[in-house]
Protein backbone atom coordinates (compact mmCIF):
# COMPACT_ATOMS: atom_id res chain seq x y z
CA UNK A 1 0.00 0.00 0.00
CA UNK A 2 1.86 3.11 -0.87
CA UNK A 3 0.05 5.93 1.96
CA UNK A 4 2.10 8.61 -0.10
CA UNK A 5 2.45 10.12 -3.60
CA UNK A 6 4.66 8.62 -5.66
CA UNK A 7 7.25 11.84 -5.19
CA UNK A 8 6.66 11.95 -1.25
CA UNK A 9 7.64 7.95 -1.51
CA UNK A 10 10.77 8.26 -3.47
CA UNK A 11 12.05 11.33 -1.26
CA UNK A 12 11.60 9.11 1.35
CA UNK A 13 13.04 6.04 0.00
CA UNK A 14 16.19 8.05 -1.19
CA UNK A 15 16.59 10.18 2.21
CA UNK A 16 16.60 6.71 4.13
CA UNK A 17 19.85 5.06 2.37
CA UNK A 18 21.57 8.19 4.20
CA UNK A 19 23.59 6.46 7.66
CA UNK A 20 21.16 7.05 10.81
CA UNK A 21 18.48 7.97 8.70
CA UNK A 22 15.53 5.34 9.11
CA UNK A 23 12.09 5.15 7.49
CA UNK A 24 10.51 7.37 10.26
CA UNK A 25 13.17 10.22 10.62
CA UNK A 26 13.22 9.92 6.76
CA UNK A 27 9.27 10.92 6.69
CA UNK A 28 9.59 13.43 9.21
CA UNK A 29 12.67 15.03 7.31
CA UNK A 30 10.62 14.56 4.10
CA UNK A 31 7.69 16.42 5.31
CA UNK A 32 9.37 19.11 6.63
CA UNK A 33 11.33 19.44 3.24
CA UNK A 34 7.49 19.98 1.61
CA UNK A 35 7.08 22.87 3.81
CA UNK A 36 10.25 24.41 3.19
CA UNK A 37 10.76 27.70 1.03
CA UNK A 38 11.51 27.06 -2.63
CA UNK A 39 14.81 28.72 -3.32
CA UNK A 40 16.17 27.29 0.70
CA UNK A 41 15.11 23.55 -1.17
CA UNK A 42 16.77 24.55 -3.99
CA UNK A 43 20.11 25.52 -2.16
CA UNK A 44 19.91 22.08 -0.36
CA UNK A 45 19.73 20.21 -3.55
CA UNK A 46 22.76 22.01 -4.82
CA UNK A 47 24.59 22.18 -1.95
CA UNK A 48 24.39 18.38 -2.45
CA UNK A 49 25.14 18.15 -5.77
CA UNK A 50 27.63 20.72 -5.61
CA UNK A 51 29.96 19.40 -2.96
CA UNK A 52 29.63 15.84 -4.46
CA UNK A 53 31.01 17.01 -7.49
CA UNK A 54 33.23 20.01 -6.70
CA UNK A 55 35.11 18.21 -3.69
CA UNK A 56 38.08 16.23 -4.47
CA UNK A 57 41.03 14.87 -2.59
CA UNK A 58 44.17 17.02 -1.75
CA UNK A 59 46.90 16.24 -4.07
CA UNK A 60 49.40 16.26 -0.87
CA UNK A 61 47.65 14.88 1.97
CA UNK A 62 44.34 13.56 0.43
CA UNK A 63 42.09 15.38 2.91
CA UNK A 64 38.96 16.52 0.90
CA UNK A 65 39.32 20.09 -0.19
CA UNK A 66 37.69 22.27 -3.05
CA UNK A 67 41.29 23.43 -4.56
CA UNK A 68 43.82 20.75 -5.76
CA UNK A 69 46.00 21.63 -2.53
CA UNK A 70 43.85 22.17 0.51
CA UNK A 71 44.33 25.12 3.32
CA UNK A 72 46.08 23.29 5.76
CA UNK A 73 49.00 21.93 3.07
CA UNK A 74 48.57 25.41 1.37
CA UNK A 75 49.26 27.13 4.84
CA UNK A 76 53.04 28.44 4.83
CA UNK A 77 52.86 28.49 9.06
CA UNK A 78 52.37 25.28 8.97
CA UNK A 79 55.25 22.70 10.22
CA UNK A 80 55.55 20.44 7.00
CA UNK A 81 58.06 18.32 8.78
CA UNK A 82 55.47 16.40 10.58
CA UNK A 83 53.08 14.54 9.41
CA UNK A 84 49.89 13.43 11.28
CA UNK A 85 48.51 9.95 9.85
CA UNK A 86 44.56 10.00 10.17
CA UNK A 87 42.21 7.22 9.18
CA UNK A 88 39.43 10.22 8.12
CA UNK A 89 39.34 13.74 7.35
CA UNK A 90 36.85 14.31 10.22
CA UNK A 91 39.28 12.60 12.26
CA UNK A 92 41.28 15.77 10.86
CA UNK A 93 38.92 18.14 11.48
CA UNK A 94 38.48 17.32 15.26
CA UNK A 95 42.18 17.44 16.00
CA UNK A 96 42.00 20.54 14.11
CA UNK A 97 39.68 21.68 16.57
CA UNK A 98 42.08 21.50 19.19
CA UNK A 99 44.21 24.31 17.89
CA UNK A 100 47.21 22.56 19.02
CA UNK A 101 49.00 20.46 16.12
CA UNK A 102 50.41 22.99 13.81
CA UNK A 103 51.78 20.41 11.50
CA UNK A 104 50.51 18.94 8.27
CA UNK A 105 48.02 16.10 8.09
CA UNK A 106 47.47 12.80 6.18
CA UNK A 107 44.63 10.76 5.29
CA UNK A 108 44.23 7.44 4.54
CA UNK A 109 40.40 7.23 3.40
CA UNK A 110 39.96 4.50 5.78
CA UNK A 111 42.18 1.61 7.87
CA UNK A 112 43.56 -1.82 7.23
CA UNK A 113 40.87 -4.33 7.74
CA UNK A 114 41.66 -8.19 6.56
CA UNK A 115 38.09 -8.75 8.25
CA UNK A 116 36.42 -6.66 5.18
CA UNK A 117 38.79 -7.32 3.06
CA UNK A 118 40.56 -3.76 2.90
CA UNK A 119 44.23 -3.87 2.50
CA UNK A 120 47.46 -1.53 2.29
CA UNK A 121 46.77 -1.06 -1.40
CA UNK A 122 43.24 0.26 -0.36
CA UNK A 123 43.93 2.98 1.45
CA UNK A 124 46.38 6.22 0.92
CA UNK A 125 49.49 4.79 2.05
CA UNK A 126 51.29 5.04 -1.08
CA UNK A 127 50.87 8.82 -1.55
CA UNK A 128 52.01 8.75 2.36
CA UNK A 129 55.23 6.95 1.64
CA UNK A 130 55.55 9.70 -1.45
CA UNK A 131 55.50 12.17 0.54
CA UNK A 132 58.21 10.62 2.91
CA UNK A 133 61.04 10.72 0.40
CA UNK A 134 60.68 14.60 1.21
CA UNK A 135 62.29 16.14 4.33
CA UNK A 136 60.04 14.88 7.05
CA UNK A 137 61.15 14.53 10.52
CA UNK A 138 58.25 12.89 12.35
CA UNK A 139 55.08 11.17 11.74
CA UNK A 140 52.41 11.14 13.97
CA UNK A 141 50.07 7.76 13.59
CA UNK A 142 46.62 9.07 14.79
CA UNK A 143 44.52 6.32 13.49
CA UNK A 144 41.62 5.04 15.61
CA UNK A 145 41.89 3.13 18.81
CA UNK A 146 40.41 0.41 17.40
CA UNK A 147 41.91 -3.23 15.98
CA UNK A 148 41.49 -1.83 12.21
CA UNK A 149 43.25 1.37 13.96
CA UNK A 150 45.82 -0.20 15.73
CA UNK A 151 46.64 -2.85 12.48
CA UNK A 152 47.20 0.39 10.27
CA UNK A 153 49.65 1.74 12.71
CA UNK A 154 51.42 -0.83 13.42
CA UNK A 155 51.89 -1.99 9.65
CA UNK A 156 52.86 1.86 9.02
CA UNK A 157 55.49 2.19 11.85
CA UNK A 158 57.11 -1.17 10.46
CA UNK A 159 57.29 0.10 6.79
CA UNK A 160 58.21 3.74 7.67
CA UNK A 161 61.20 3.11 10.09
CA UNK A 162 63.55 1.79 8.30
CA UNK A 163 63.68 5.01 6.50
CA UNK A 164 65.05 6.36 9.74
CA UNK A 165 62.20 9.04 10.34
CA UNK A 166 60.52 9.23 13.86
CA UNK A 167 57.25 7.47 14.54
CA UNK A 168 55.31 8.73 17.19
CA UNK A 169 51.47 7.08 18.12
CA UNK A 170 49.07 9.51 19.81
CA UNK A 171 48.61 7.77 23.71
CA UNK A 172 45.90 5.87 24.34
CA UNK A 173 44.45 6.09 28.01
CA UNK A 174 41.75 7.29 30.18
CA UNK A 175 39.63 10.32 28.56
CA UNK A 176 39.78 13.48 30.55
CA UNK A 177 36.52 13.15 33.00
CA UNK A 178 36.45 9.56 32.44
CA UNK A 179 35.12 7.20 35.13
CA UNK A 180 37.63 4.33 35.96
CA UNK A 181 34.77 2.65 37.08
CA UNK A 182 33.76 2.56 33.90
CA UNK A 183 35.99 1.99 31.71
CA UNK A 184 37.47 -1.42 29.76
CA UNK A 185 40.48 -3.17 31.02
CA UNK A 186 42.11 -2.79 27.82
CA UNK A 187 41.99 1.00 27.91
CA UNK A 188 42.96 0.75 31.74
CA UNK A 189 45.86 -1.48 31.28
CA UNK A 190 46.88 0.72 28.14
CA UNK A 191 46.92 3.96 31.08
CA UNK A 192 49.02 1.91 33.49
CA UNK A 193 51.64 0.89 30.52
CA UNK A 194 51.43 4.99 29.18
CA UNK A 195 51.76 6.20 32.43
CA UNK A 196 54.36 9.31 33.06
CA UNK A 197 56.02 10.89 36.01
CA UNK A 198 54.40 14.26 37.51
CA UNK B 1 38.53 28.92 12.08
CA UNK B 2 37.22 26.55 9.07
CA UNK B 3 37.49 23.06 9.41
CA UNK B 4 36.34 22.01 5.96
CA UNK B 5 36.73 23.24 2.61
CA UNK B 6 34.10 25.81 1.35
CA UNK B 7 31.42 23.79 -0.30
CA UNK B 8 31.67 20.82 2.42
CA UNK B 9 30.80 23.50 5.07
CA UNK B 10 28.22 24.96 3.18
CA UNK B 11 26.55 21.53 2.92
CA UNK B 12 26.75 20.58 6.47
CA UNK B 13 25.63 24.08 7.26
CA UNK B 14 22.37 23.45 4.86
CA UNK B 15 22.05 19.53 6.34
CA UNK B 16 22.01 20.88 9.52
CA UNK B 17 18.93 23.25 9.18
CA UNK B 18 16.93 20.11 8.93
CA UNK B 19 14.59 19.38 11.63
CA UNK B 20 16.73 16.34 14.26
CA UNK B 21 19.60 17.01 12.74
CA UNK B 22 22.58 18.99 14.41
CA UNK B 23 26.01 20.09 13.51
CA UNK B 24 27.92 16.42 14.30
CA UNK B 25 25.01 14.07 12.46
CA UNK B 26 25.46 16.96 9.52
CA UNK B 27 28.97 16.20 9.30
CA UNK B 28 28.16 13.09 8.98
CA UNK B 29 25.78 13.10 6.44
CA UNK B 30 27.86 15.29 4.48
CA UNK B 31 31.12 13.07 4.86
CA UNK B 32 28.46 10.24 3.62
CA UNK B 33 27.49 11.81 0.64
CA UNK B 34 30.93 12.76 -0.13
CA UNK B 35 31.67 8.66 -0.57
CA UNK B 36 28.56 8.19 -2.43
CA UNK B 37 28.46 7.57 -6.39
CA UNK B 38 28.02 10.78 -8.37
CA UNK B 39 24.82 8.80 -9.76
CA UNK B 40 23.27 8.28 -6.45
CA UNK B 41 23.72 11.76 -5.23
CA UNK B 42 22.33 13.16 -8.03
CA UNK B 43 18.97 11.00 -7.45
CA UNK B 44 19.22 12.36 -3.53
CA UNK B 45 19.48 15.97 -5.37
CA UNK B 46 16.80 15.27 -7.65
CA UNK B 47 14.28 13.89 -5.79
CA UNK B 48 14.71 16.99 -2.83
CA UNK B 49 13.58 19.02 -5.96
CA UNK B 50 11.12 17.15 -7.68
CA UNK B 51 9.07 16.85 -4.45
CA UNK B 52 9.08 20.03 -2.88
CA UNK B 53 8.41 21.74 -6.87
CA UNK B 54 5.73 18.87 -8.11
CA UNK B 55 3.88 17.82 -5.07
CA UNK B 56 0.69 20.42 -4.08
CA UNK B 57 -2.47 19.66 -1.91
CA UNK B 58 -4.80 17.64 -3.22
CA UNK B 59 -7.82 19.95 -4.63
CA UNK B 60 -10.57 18.16 -2.52
CA UNK B 61 -8.60 16.75 0.87
CA UNK B 62 -5.68 18.85 1.16
CA UNK B 63 -3.52 15.89 0.96
CA UNK B 64 -0.18 16.49 -0.39
CA UNK B 65 -0.28 14.71 -3.84
CA UNK B 66 0.97 14.88 -7.25
CA UNK B 67 -1.79 14.82 -9.29
CA UNK B 68 -4.82 17.27 -8.70
CA UNK B 69 -7.03 14.54 -6.84
CA UNK B 70 -4.92 12.45 -4.33
CA UNK B 71 -5.19 8.50 -4.82
CA UNK B 72 -7.74 8.09 -1.52
CA UNK B 73 -10.09 10.81 -2.98
CA UNK B 74 -9.53 9.51 -6.62
CA UNK B 75 -10.46 5.61 -5.28
CA UNK B 76 -14.00 4.78 -5.64
CA UNK B 77 -14.50 2.36 -3.33
CA UNK B 78 -13.69 4.54 -0.43
CA UNK B 79 -16.92 5.60 1.14
CA UNK B 80 -17.09 9.86 0.03
CA UNK B 81 -19.56 10.64 2.99
CA UNK B 82 -17.18 9.85 6.03
CA UNK B 83 -14.74 12.44 6.38
CA UNK B 84 -11.73 12.12 8.95
CA UNK B 85 -10.21 15.13 9.73
CA UNK B 86 -6.62 15.01 10.47
CA UNK B 87 -3.96 17.88 11.45
CA UNK B 88 -1.14 16.82 9.04
CA UNK B 89 -0.34 14.44 5.87
CA UNK B 90 1.57 12.28 8.33
CA UNK B 91 -1.25 11.46 10.64
CA UNK B 92 -3.37 10.42 7.38
CA UNK B 93 -0.51 7.80 6.71
CA UNK B 94 -0.61 6.79 10.41
CA UNK B 95 -4.33 6.06 9.83
CA UNK B 96 -3.86 4.50 6.28
CA UNK B 97 -1.72 1.82 7.84
CA UNK B 98 -4.36 0.36 10.24
CA UNK B 99 -6.39 -0.55 6.80
CA UNK B 100 -9.16 -0.16 9.36
CA UNK B 101 -10.36 2.92 7.83
CA UNK B 102 -12.42 3.28 4.42
CA UNK B 103 -14.01 7.22 4.50
CA UNK B 104 -11.47 9.74 3.54
CA UNK B 105 -10.04 12.63 4.89
CA UNK B 106 -9.31 15.88 4.99
CA UNK B 107 -6.09 17.86 6.11
CA UNK B 108 -6.46 20.63 8.01
CA UNK B 109 -2.03 21.55 7.74
CA UNK B 110 -2.01 22.52 11.47
CA UNK B 111 -3.96 22.84 14.22
CA UNK B 112 -6.04 26.30 15.90
CA UNK B 113 -3.03 27.73 18.52
CA UNK B 114 -3.44 31.15 20.05
CA UNK B 115 -0.43 30.67 21.66
CA UNK B 116 1.65 30.91 18.22
CA UNK B 117 -1.33 32.96 16.66
CA UNK B 118 -2.62 30.20 14.48
CA UNK B 119 -6.49 31.08 14.05
CA UNK B 120 -8.91 29.04 12.25
CA UNK B 121 -8.20 31.34 8.84
CA UNK B 122 -4.46 29.70 9.07
CA UNK B 123 -5.59 26.50 8.46
CA UNK B 124 -7.60 24.49 5.78
CA UNK B 125 -11.00 25.21 7.49
CA UNK B 126 -12.60 26.97 4.92
CA UNK B 127 -12.09 24.01 2.56
CA UNK B 128 -13.48 21.45 5.09
CA UNK B 129 -16.53 23.84 5.24
CA UNK B 130 -17.29 23.83 1.72
CA UNK B 131 -16.74 19.90 1.16
CA UNK B 132 -19.78 19.97 3.55
CA UNK B 133 -22.16 21.64 1.70
CA UNK B 134 -22.15 18.03 -0.27
CA UNK B 135 -23.72 15.19 0.70
CA UNK B 136 -21.91 14.16 4.07
CA UNK B 137 -23.04 11.47 6.89
CA UNK B 138 -20.46 11.92 9.30
CA UNK B 139 -17.20 13.79 9.84
CA UNK B 140 -14.73 12.00 12.49
CA UNK B 141 -12.14 14.36 14.54
CA UNK B 142 -8.79 13.40 14.77
CA UNK B 143 -6.50 15.84 15.43
CA UNK B 144 -4.14 15.35 18.20
CA UNK B 145 -4.75 14.83 21.66
CA UNK B 146 -3.12 18.09 22.58
CA UNK B 147 -4.02 21.20 23.60
CA UNK B 148 -3.86 22.46 20.12
CA UNK B 149 -5.43 19.32 18.74
CA UNK B 150 -8.52 19.67 21.52
CA UNK B 151 -9.06 22.80 20.95
CA UNK B 152 -9.55 22.07 16.83
CA UNK B 153 -11.59 19.78 17.65
CA UNK B 154 -14.24 22.21 19.58
CA UNK B 155 -13.93 24.61 17.30
CA UNK B 156 -14.82 22.27 14.72
CA UNK B 157 -17.28 20.65 16.70
CA UNK B 158 -19.23 24.02 16.83
CA UNK B 159 -18.71 25.04 13.50
CA UNK B 160 -19.95 21.76 12.04
CA UNK B 161 -23.22 20.75 14.16
CA UNK B 162 -25.71 23.62 13.47
CA UNK B 163 -25.61 21.94 10.15
CA UNK B 164 -27.42 18.66 11.04
CA UNK B 165 -23.72 16.53 10.40
CA UNK B 166 -22.88 13.67 12.88
CA UNK B 167 -19.36 14.77 14.60
CA UNK B 168 -17.40 12.19 16.34
CA UNK B 169 -14.03 12.50 18.20
CA UNK B 170 -11.79 9.32 17.88
CA UNK B 171 -11.47 8.04 21.76
CA UNK B 172 -8.62 8.84 24.40
CA UNK B 173 -7.42 6.40 26.60
CA UNK B 174 -4.91 4.45 28.00
CA UNK B 175 -2.36 3.19 24.58
CA UNK B 176 -2.42 -0.41 24.01
CA UNK B 177 0.51 -2.11 25.85
CA UNK B 178 0.49 0.84 27.78
CA UNK B 179 1.28 0.43 31.64
CA UNK B 180 -1.00 2.39 33.80
CA UNK B 181 1.36 2.83 36.20
CA UNK B 182 3.54 5.13 34.08
CA UNK B 183 0.48 6.81 32.40
CA UNK B 184 -0.20 10.77 33.44
CA UNK B 185 -3.45 11.39 35.27
CA UNK B 186 -5.56 13.41 32.67
CA UNK B 187 -5.19 10.34 29.99
CA UNK B 188 -6.25 8.17 32.99
CA UNK B 189 -9.35 10.31 33.56
CA UNK B 190 -10.41 10.07 30.23
CA UNK B 191 -9.75 6.36 29.76
CA UNK B 192 -12.52 6.33 33.01
CA UNK B 193 -15.04 8.79 31.34
CA UNK B 194 -14.77 6.69 28.22
CA UNK B 195 -15.29 3.18 29.34
CA UNK B 196 -17.27 0.87 27.35
CA UNK B 197 -19.19 -2.17 28.72
CA UNK B 198 -17.76 -5.40 28.13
Amino acid sequence: MNLYSGQISHLIEELSKLPGIGAKSAGRLAFHIMNMPVDQVESLSKAIIDARTNVRYCKCCCNLSDQDICPICADETRDKKTIMVVETPRDLAAYEKTQKYHGVYHVLHGAISPMLGIGPADIRLKELMHRLQGDVDEVIIATNSSLEGETTAMYISKLIKPAGIKVTRIASGVPVGGDLEYIDEVTLSRALDGRTEL
